[in-house]
């Protein structure tokens, strides 16, 4: 396949085999209970990983660019997921808000135009229109 | 900004304020200790969320292919994600394994492809080269 997986500085696994009312989870790792989103059973579910995921790759991000642009750390991102859909045809769409309190708008601007590039699950999901990006100056619902 | 998002079924929402060595969370929702796949701090990360969305995301669509198709459930899905490269350059390769025990593998290979296509993380994924996913006979490390 793929000569890369190779090269792999870090690798991890998560598995699924009861479906969307069960379990997940990593091997050694992070065991988490899902449920649909549709229900109020207790659990977790796919639109709330990918936010955890990408908010927290961004994040990041985020902190080593403030790091090696030497500002103290202002930076948060929250990323909202929205099921949209009917049956047999659904979607995600994801928008992920940037705010660096620290700087001016147009320095955040720049530092959210770098982390979008840098961070890896930003990377996997830049092929989608349904993925954007924001920087804010206030966090807001999306819409 | 789009206006399917007045339209969705459901909305979440995932917040990082701390950086890699800290937590996520959703509101009212799930909390997690985060760390970096590089130390051996307690503690998830992006890598492990994005897994445990996409096979969550992925065995949810094989249980409504399997209900649809009048099968009993017997599929599982395992997802595996590298990180790779080095300084200021990183990626994630994702590879989903999927097997399904209860059919053979032709039909297995399609229900395959018709999860690909119906799962809403994988929709996103799919413009990235790193995202692969195959029908399996036993799971195996990627590679």
């Amino acid at each position: 396949m793929d000569p890369r997986w190779h090269q792999a500085l870090y690798r991890t696994e998560g598995i699924n085999s009861e479906g969307l009312e069960g379990h997940a989870y990593v091997p050694d790792g992070l065991n988490v209970k899902t449920s649909s989103p549709l229900n109020n059973h207790p659990g977790t579910n796919p639109e709330q990983l990918l936010s955890l995921s990408l908010s927290t790759c961004l994040e990041a991000t985020l902190e080593a660019i403030e790091r090696e642009r030497q500002l103290s750390h202002t930076s948060e991102v929250r990323v909202q997921v929205a099921f949209i859909g009917a049956r047999a045809h659904y979607e995600f769409l994801v928008n992920a808000q940037i705010k660096v309190a620290g700087v001016d708008f147009e320095t955040a601007k720049s530092m959210t135009a770098e982390a979008e590039r840098r961070c890896c699950v930003s990377q996997l999901l830049a092929g989608s229109k349904n993925y954007t990006v924001e920087t804010v100056k206030e966090f807001s619902q999306s819409k």
